[in-house]
């Protein structure tokens, strides 16, 4: 595995004086050059509205803007581009998905994890729908088994991996149960897609959802998959783009993928996923998974063996973020004493408040990798965290 | 008024062998340098999750982010930058507000008037509301006196300029006589904002829309200005950054205008707005207003002087668009020929079904202005208009 950094200019940075140690990527991801340079030339060159234009700039835009559609199908296994529409983020991924099913959702139930994200919360809550969790064990292991699916049940709602701890929850086992009561399942793969090889079709799921910012590309763009069966659901939004006809009386709609686009998208930044992608299937997504894995789990080993920590979390398969506290001392203040030594991590509840309460703990400090970490990284993490440990001893 | 096409490296381009001449500016701008390099710059040295980050990199990018919104919240004369939101463009905006208010639309009616995108028709539709239409007379000027307002009216809905005609509507004398029976007037500026100084407060208007990426700025986002008197109502969506507290059970809400920026937003396009007013501001709104205006006028004044041209609507006040047709021609040919001229006009309904059965036309061709146009390049217009009819003939 070669070093990665010297694609991604901000890490060339130094930041009071030290080299930059970027551990905040479960926050967002780093942009390699590739990237930066697609969306900059996309601007300079190619910029123009999509689909409804005759000319010159207008179909360059929207061919570029398919050709990502289509990667992204790709990349993430689906049957088809149609299967793949552009949105705002993971999380207005998820909340489209509420609002389009929320006549089926208000007064009934939503199954999700314990590790889950706010945004994966809360718009099942804003669609009228109560949550109800998946057991787990006490590493955060779920337990597909205990399941317990009942009349109201209409949907199982689960992230692929924590942003806090880094769990992988068991997805396709969680996919098998809830297709022998045909109960859709959504998978919140914006702690995932970046990090292992995606395959929907092979997932089973009926909804993916992930984030363009947190995969190295843009900030403004995700994309959702929706499978064929729920091809023709209502709109979560309306707008140029995504009609037939419109009267002021009724208005009928296009099919997918364009249904669901209502107005302008994030057009450069859809072009920037399709970037994104190339760079990281050039290294290969077994390469990365294997590569991260090692310095993850060197990391994550380092910090267990280090007196004075808590590691949160403890499941079968592991990625990208690892959460720990120091013993007596605050994670905010651990944050803000390892930005002065050039390391960026996240402290806080990570917008898991429900997961803080099952940990016990107010917040965390959270060190989260992406393909470009290396050894050496982590290593500063653990002599960062010693200076925090002695200036408190 | 200097010529601005230099700031604007799109414009180099030849299309065709051609020098292109740009007129599809109402379906999108081009970006000034200025706008790019904010854009990559803070790819490569900026980028970072904003607002619950401890570390130097989430402290600039929090910083910049908010910085962007007091600069919108001064371009549009807001109360203060907390009454501006952040979303995904002027379509967004405007289905969050739709959204939001859907208990109070619900089995009730919202005024549009008859010029309007279907980006102010089917967000509407979606959240159950009939919808009426303010009478206009044969040129398109808006008759603010025939306004009926009855115990269902609970919105009026209303462009501040057509994406077609380039009619302004008297949106002040509209929320006036809305004022009297205490109506919400929402005003969809994605085809003012960039050609006029627009002050929400003299307006008087409730909620604002407008698109970053027809105003100079990056695709992806947009603005919503809510009025301090709305600032509490039901948040759209759900996620990371607008909850105070999460249970599974119930969640509380921050105060606007985090309450409306459920998850990462596209801080990047947030960013490259400030830059674009910046670009606009260095010239001044009230110049760039005069220096459309005289090259609208003088191409809309020689197309009516034009045999065998039909040019739509005739309001008090013009800008940005002009919508016409070749007597015989299909307006999509006419696009094509001139597009072959390296002149990009657009071609169809522009989104806006209800006004073509008004106007009798399935569609029209619409040259749309920004303030990089010139005389001359409504000159190569109108010579292209030339060659079409003589290709007719």
């Amino acid at each position: 595995m070669s070093d990665f950094r010297k694609d991604f200019p901000i890490l060339e940075k130094e930041v009071y004086g030290k080299r930059l140690v970027y551990l905040d990527n479960a926050a967002t991801s780093q942009k390699p050059n590739s990237v930066i340079d697609t969306i900059s030339d996309y601007y300079s060159s190619d910029n123009s509205n999509i689909h409804r234009g005759v000319h010159y700039l207008s179909e360059i835009s929207s061919e570029k803007y398919e050709k990502s559609r289509e990667e992204v199908s790709n990349f993430i296994g689906a049957g088809e581009p149609g299967e793949v529409t552009f949105t705002a983020g993971t999380t207005d991924s998820i909340n489209q998905v509420a609002c389009s099913l929320k006549s089926i959702l208000k007064g009934n139930e939503v199954l999700v994890s314990g590790v889950e994200h706010h945004s994966n919360i809360v718009p099942w809550q804003l669609a009228g729908a109560t949550l109800r969790e998946i057991p787990m064990d006490e590493g955060c292991n779920l337990l597909p088994d205990s399941i317990e699916i009942t009349d109201k049940t209409k949907l199982i709602a689960i992230s692929h991996a924590s942003n806090v701890l880094g769990s992988v929850n068991p997805i396709k086992e969680v996919v098998e149960i809830a297709k022998e009561h045909d109960i859709p399942v959504l998978v919140d793969a914006a702690q995932s897609i970046q990090h292992m090889p995606i395959d929907v079709q092979d997932i089973g799921c009926d909804f993916l959802a992930a984030s363009g910012h947190k995969m190295y590309a843009a900030t403004g763009v995700g994309v959702l998959y929706t499978s064929e069966r729920f091809g023709d659901i209502l709109p979560a939004r309306g707008g140029g783009g995504m009609v037939d006809r419109v009267t002021l009386e009724e208005t009928t709609y296009l099919k997918p993928p364009l249904r669901y686009e209502a107005g302008t998208p994030h057009i450069a930044g859809a072009i920037s996923i399709a970037a994104a992608i190339d760079y990281m299937q050039d290294i290969g997504m077994d390469k990365i998974r294997e590569h991260e894995h090692e310095v993850y789990s060197y990391a994550r080993n380092k910090l267990l063996e280090t007196d004075g920590v808590t590691v949160y979390g403890n499941t079968k398969e592991m990625c990208g973020s690892i959460s720990f506290n120091l013993d007596g001392i605050h994670h905010y203040d651990t944050g803000l004493i390892l930005d002065k030594m050039g390391i960026a991590v996240r402290t806080g509840h990570h917008c898991a408040q429900p997961l803080m309460r099952t940990l016990g703990t107010e917040g965390t400090v959270r060190a989260s990798f992406a393909l470009y970490n290396t050894k050496e990284d982590a290593d500063r993490l653990l002599e960062g965290i010693e200076k925090v440990r002695m200036m408190y001893a």
